[in-house]
């Protein structure tokens, strides 16, 4: 099973894909979707929905896993990520590929065991469970959290739980 | 010139395209994109970017008019409408439309003459400057406002002044 984990925002995305294979996990890839300052609000969302839609031609996944929000710092800063949200979501859902969002406090439960964990303790436990020897930049690392979270202690019940968004 | 007019929300969208000939202004079609409560996040935007790229494959729009927002009741709502906004942009930006936003007081301006009008009047203002009969759905409405707003008193120096987002 191959799941692309995504750390959505508008210039700095996390893109991730991540497979298991037996009781193991693979870092197929993973990379930072980065779109300079000077792009236009409609610009970043053309190249982050062909950005993701490159990603899943590529890789074809089976889920797709975003972090839900709970909390924003004001109204601006949410349409904003909300804008985001909304063209990465359209392009999985495009292609078919179900989204499974996970709040913070479960991806930390999921790679630490402990829902209060560091995000630096996150990234540094995905590293250790894909065997990766360099630390990936910080959306990235997120990201591949995001994938491993759903590929994590996925019992049938819990599997059969989980609702595509 | 042809303007796609989008009052964009999750599950209720007006959808409107106006042309100016001359000196006149004639709806080119519009209606409401009504989406059931029981499609879930990812069929929304799935289907609100979809039906907004089939409006633009049939009529060619020069640009696309959406409304700015500068107020939500809490980051929820504003999370939720930037998603859909997220969604409609990359459907237009996609297809090589420039996208257009305008404040409410704008559009009110635009149309009735004063910002602080009310949305009814707006309605009843696009109607009368379309010649239609009928008082269109609410959303619909507000969408023929939105690109009547694009497409009025557009002198060179103000046409000239304004920028995609």
């Amino acid at each position: 099973m191959r799941v692309l984990g995504i750390d959505t925002s508008l210039r700095s995305t996390g893109v991730a894909v991540v497979e298991s294979r037996g009781t193991a996990l693979a870092a197929v890839e993973y990379d930072t979707l980065r779109i300079p300052a000077a792009a236009s609000l409609s610009e970043c969302l053309r190249r982050l929905a062909d950005g993701i839609g490159e990603t899943i031609g590529r890789t074809a996944p089976d889920a797709v896993a975003i972090e839900g929000v709970f909390y924003c710092k004001n109204v601006k800063t949410a349409i904003v990520l909300g804008e985001a949200r909304g063209a990465v979501i359209a392009a999985c859902t495009a292609r078919a590929v179900p989204v499974y969002e996970y709040e913070p406090r479960r991806i930390k439960q999921a790679l630490v065991g402990f829902g209060g964990a560091e995000k630096a303790q996150v990234r540094m436990m995905a590293m250790r469970l894909l065997g990766l020897d360099v630390e990936p930049q910080e959306d990235a690392g997120d990201a591949l959290a995001l994938a491993i979270c759903h590929l994590h202690g996925s019992t049938v019940h819990e599997v059969l739980r989980r609702k595509p968004i």
